[in-house]
């Protein structure tokens, strides 16, 4: 049994985090914080959460988690970088759900985020927490920097292919269409439901803030570090799920291979990504409220590869990962307390 | 540790059923059955249950049975009565989430169901399964009527003010809002996305056949048995929920009392019906998923209250009260494997 | 040909205003304004009037309007009472689609908009632009009223039975449900897809600004001007549509009367009211984008008789009614510029 | 003013079609026809025609149809083949919105719809009703081939890059998103509300209908006839809409030319295509109900060219471009009926 802290637990993605880890059989949650709500019970905010009345959001400080041995950051970008240098002297192990500890490159980051890094010297150390490519790193890390929602359904899309060198790196396009949920949990007026019901449209097309995280992690994937990739997100007219559709060029040594197959030995002890046969769809709703990722491989022609990968923004795409990450450093079964069956309609 | 089979496992209900059932851990699923799908791995069917991947549809039979302890029938109104009776008589505890075991009087069921009752002679002994009204009967059934979702929402609204004799029992109406999952999963143009969302209206306005189940219970809970019940039902654009907005006239010796305190007092003991302050609205959200109903209790005037309650059709109006009457017939802790907190959103 | 001001175009019942106008052959859209906007152009801001990129933003002022026969308010609740008075006085005449003239009794006017009344001089010249009703007032008019959603809706539902004295006047609850778009385009948490989606609720049940207008409406329909109407509004997850369920208790010297046919024979000449058969249910989509009213009368018991009616909050509701106020101002057909028919799907 | 006859009236394209019809000053809808409706009002059917209740189903035949000069098919596949040769026999023009005369290769046809054409001999004489491409042999044709929903906003988007030669028609690749009304009006499973809201998948990965119908136009637009498109549509928990993300690669002779210029000046005259600034996100609602089609062109790497473009899968991309033809054939404006601005929301 360990003790978790959670700081921001008013966005969706803290709220996501707060349900999981209440149903996680080795987790006690012993601290929620929120700047803005200091003194509410959590079931007043959110009344999804009446059977727990006695959670009270508290002012976020390092002594409320004297007794933590791990603190999930649920916050905005620039949140987690201010606050983790003096967890982690304190001995805290850090898992944030934001982004300040996703790029390596300080500048890249800088640039992106419009903001000066307060904790640059955490960045190497830092273990991008995405458990199949990185499970080994991250059972001894003591800051995890948790994937974005689209980097996570891309990269497990491109993995397989990638490593194995049977696409060619330079030709990529991921058109990706997410649930509105991953756009957070603020007043505005384009997250309006009159804004977004009946309607769809691509946004970020001039550049959107997981490019160059899915660029970097797909990089650690090919042998001379050189992809080239096109990604356009769109905006869905629901709440979860995230559908990439990924295209890629398959070297012509590679056509005859069976896709398919590949990948299912690749993802073969993977507890979370199961592989459809060619042909099929992977849905979203098969993957809603739950830890999974779901792909199919589809060869369209001689050439052109499409694979196709839901999962749920807010659960493998945030808090169910982070739990993931939080399960494997410190041993639980990997399943444990997100082995959910997605709610069905 | 139990052995449960489950007749019907394609519908809505039973889906939600099943998965339930598998993530209790004092229930070990034994059987599903599908006449339409004999053969099929649920998880081709349904890839929601990608991960349990040994479950197979059978054709339903008595001797398929013979190691379960209890059986469900998720089936259409009119199955369980051909079959129920062979189960009683073979030792199985049997739970229909259907109608055919709901109404005692059997002309009135014949009238609204259109067709001979098959085994009228279980009419008498069936419990109807709503345990806050009906626990310790709840205890030692062999078959229960499981209430239909409607009737829960609406009954479980009503029950404190009718059964303290504070309201006119003439003079009730409700206002009943369901989601579409509610119709059952069958291709029907009704029900088509293009028909239902961006859309909302009444149905059934002439009559429900949820109306004379409704009315039962409420009779039970006055002391003359005569109540006066209008009952309107309408389609939301949307899958899961119900909110009943239910309206009753205030006797005049009763005007000063505390509603919302006598409702806590009420259901202080139940682990599934949770009050809130008057003038706070509850949510079907809120509930989704969940075995909850919430109810506020709110007094507009001087003789018209005005309670709210909300339900999840599938859930605490369907396989959730299902199990919960499952467990209080094994004595399992009443919310065993039913204490799942709310997807948001 | 009329022209046509437009002050506070950025709204919803604004933009619907504009595109109705648009069509409108007998009116030229002579200027439009907002004070968050000027300068910018209409089609920047919602490409919807890609078409007519020459519509442009100004700021509101009495001058602006100098060639305008009719301006039109389209703005919150408070903007209207500040100008209209120098508007009138410069000859034009004035449509307000908020709620600062639709109450006559300014002290009931100012305890529900908690504001100090800028023009209470006008209250009683001010006429009520609900045309089933006040026809005649509404032809020599210099400034309308508009009514509210909730109140068209619910008033001409009662309309033929409170005037012919069928019904009990102090037995009337109208449990309405609106689309979301009844809260306006302004950024708030509430409006948020992921909160209004896959959710049900009541809302307002300790008061809600409507009632008061809604009652002032229904008292002019009795003889003596007194009723009692318990009014309960809750939020669909959809963008556009109200339907009323509204109750009533039918005399018992009514009892034989055939209700439909009063409501055929009172509503024969109006081109906005359609009544369907009892036992049909009038659905939302039917009405969307136009300026319809459908009401289906049910008998549900000896006593009790239940109008579904439905509208688009936004025409009918909103902007098509202000044109339907102006078509007879102008002595234009009353249905010009709003005769289309609904979208389906 | 013509008279128009119209086959098929039950489904969404077909109602759309009466819909935009009765609007059209030059149109008198003299008949409709449905099999399975004979005799009955399409008001009963569909209450959004409440105020046009003199329209009734007939059983279509060639003589109803003596007096009318036009006949449209919005029929499903394989209906027009058998009747349209007759018609046009009798002098009828006939535009066809189904896929009968859309493939010029019978064989191709054939194999892609698993029948036999009935009228291969009309393949060669029929217009293909691309407005943008085919203006000029529409205007004389007795025979017009509706383009489908996916074609149009598919052709629209490479049109200008493809005729001028600046993209490699090698590595095209249309990622297709659409509402669910595109699947026609007919009861099955997957078209259910609790089966497409809050989901997203694509489907036909193995090969759509579309395909070669795009690929035969995207050749006529090539100097030597050969293209390769990977084409994957998806399906949107919304009604109305089609988003294509259409990519493509720039040649590098042409890497500095103006490519928003290019398209702006390609569809100067077009009154149905509207071309935005670069980086701006063309969405689906702007266009709902509406015959436009809006597009950007995003130059996102020095090779990579994105093309976003949308419509109303029913309007432009079916009823709305049938009369868009119409209106062309009998010289009337050709935005004469069809110039409707798209409600919001």
């Amino acid at each position: 049994m360990i003790k978790a802290g959670i700081i921001g637990g008013t966005g969706y993605t803290g709220i996501e985090l707060i349900r999981l880890l209440l149903g996680h059989p080795q987790v006690d949650v012993n601290a929620i914080t929120s700047r803005s709500e200091i003194g509410k019970k959590l079931s007043d905010l959110v009344p999804n959460f009446i059977a727990y009345d006695d959670l009270v959001f508290s002012e976020p400080s390092v002594s409320l988690f004297s007794d933590c041995d791990v603190v999930f950051f649920a916050t905005p970008n620039g949140v987690a970088m201010e606050m983790a240098p003096e967890l982690l002297a304190a001995g805290k192990r850090v898992i944030d759900l934001a982004a300040d500890f996703r790029i390596k490159d300080q500048a890249i980051w800088e640039q992106w985020y419009a903001q000066a890094h307060a904790a640059p010297e955490l960045l190497a150390s830092a273990v991008y927490g995405l458990p199949e490519h990185n499970r080994e790193l991250i059972r001894d890390a003591q800051l995890i920097a948790n994937p974005g929602c689209y980097p996570t359904a891309v990269s497990l899309a491109y993995l397989p292919l990638l490593k194995s060198g049977k696409i060619n790196p330079h030709q990529l396009i991921a058109d990706v269409k997410s649930g509105v949920s991953g756009a957070g949990r603020a007043a505005n007026l384009a997250g309006l439901h009159a804004e977004v019901s009946e309607n769809f449209k691509a946004y970020g097309v001039n550049g959107h803030r997981h490019h160059p995280e899915i660029e970097q992690t797909l990089q650690e994937m090919v042998s001379n570090g050189q992809v080239n990739l096109t990604f356009i997100p769109h905006l869905l007219p629901m709440n979860r799920g995230i559908h990439a559709t990924c295209y890629g060029e398959v070297y012509s040594a590679h056509q005859a291979d069976d896709l398919t197959q590949i990948y299912q030995q690749f993802y073969a002890n993977e507890p979370f990504v199961s592989i459809l046969e060619a042909g099929q769809h992977p849905e979203t709703r098969a993957v809603r409220g739950t830890n999974q990722c779901i792909l199919s491989v589809n060869r369209v022609s001689e050439t052109q590869v499409v694979i196709l990968s839901v999962i749920d923004n807010l659960v493998k795409g945030a808090a169910g990962q982070a739990i993931q990450n939080m399960n494997i450093m410190y041993s639980f079964p990997e399943t444990m307390g997100i082995d959910a069956i997605g709610l069905l309609p």
